[in-house]
């Protein structure tokens, strides 16, 4: 048995959202596919340790919103490298509410989808939601981001059919030819992506700092230089 | 409620494929997930009309083929667009059987699973596979080819991190050089991509001629010239 089979798989990448007493929570799942179309459901796989699974087995309800291949890596870091137990992930992301009342992302992504769980089928550490869909929706043309391409825009590398933003090289270009300036520093973390923009320089921080974000230890960051 | 939402999501391609009394049998899905990993098991969402799927049924074990980003359309077409009832569908494929005596492509794959149905999820038009995975081998080192790389290939598009393959036109060329001749032209079937090559001019063709491997009708076929 060969687990690198595994990786040859092909998914997406998505957000499941659910509000459990008025609270909103959401994580980031690879797992959302179409089972019938008559009626419409979709199946979704998710750990049974994740607070935003046990939050969906209470309410019976959850959207799934499908990330756009240009969509920020903070974005998915924000939703997907902690959890809701700890900080409330909507805190600086516009969303809207479905008509059961779950969240969905109002940026970034090209659709969503509103589900109703029907049956829960125990799988060990996992459980598989399979959904009837309630409402779907198309909100943008763009390409969706897949588990792959996430893999190696994360590495810094680049994807077919995403156009790298205006980066920051670039933009100190712009500025340097009107005042020359030192070059642009951050520091990044390495595992969600977060970058440190607090007022004390990164390396004067205590030893004990963690990402705000992951709460991985200051040691995951890296220092990017454009 | 818009259908095209579901158009957004990412799958691979891949080859289910079965054996029930001595009878080798497969056909396309897109459907295939990864669940859970310890102990690592599978999903598979399939027709119910489908035969590979009555096969499955019976047996209660299939193989799942991870197709090749460079797997030859008409390879998929062979799989895809005909059912086992009318013909032996791995007539002219190269297969091993795995453990359970079930077939799996030995060319065009990049990875393959072998699969024992743990429960049948029943979800009206289509039956949900909860499978454990018996066997799984890494096959290739290329990438997987996806729904949607297949729907752009499927209408002579190109795709990014596929090199086209020597091209019959690129062949003729280098024949022309040589010995002057005429264009080569094909006669192609648009829904399976199977190239007619019968000794007969395909325009003398009786008007009830079928598709050999997808069935569909004379009128399909458009020729290609290179």
């Amino acid at each position: 048995m060969d687990n690198k089979a595994f990786f040859k798989l092909t998914y997406g990448l998505f957000v499941a959202g659910t509000t459990w007493e008025d609270k909103q929570n959401a994580c980031i799942i690879n797992t959302a596919t179409q089972a019938t179309s008559e009626p419409g459901r979709m199946l979704a796989t998710m750990m049974k340790t994740n607070y935003t699974t046990e939050l969906i087995q209470k309410k019976g309800s959850l959207t799934i919103s499908v990330l756009a291949l240009d969509c920020p890596l903070n974005l998915i870091g924000n939703f997907g490298f902690s959890s809701g137990r700890d900080r409330n992930k909507f805190e600086e992301i516009p969303y809207a509410l479905d008509e059961q009342g779950n969240p969905y992302l109002l940026e970034h992504i090209i659709a969503r989808f509103s589900c109703k769980v029907e049956q829960t089928i125990d799988l060990g550490t996992h459980s598989l939601f399979v959904c009837a869909v309630t409402e779907a929706e198309v909100t943008g043309s763009g390409q969706p981001m897949t588990y792959a391409s996430y893999r190696i825009l994360k590495t810094g590398g680049s994807v077919p059919g995403l156009e790298k933003p205006e980066t920051a090289a670039k933009a100190t270009e712009t500025a340097a030819a009107a005042v020359p300036e030192k070059p642009q520093k951050r520091w990044v973390c390495s595992v969600c992506h977060y970058v440190y923009d607090g007022e004390i320089p990164f390396e004067e921080l205590p030893e004990d700092y963690v990402c705000p974000v992951c709460k991985r230890p200051k040691s995951v960051f890296v220092l990017e230089e454009s």
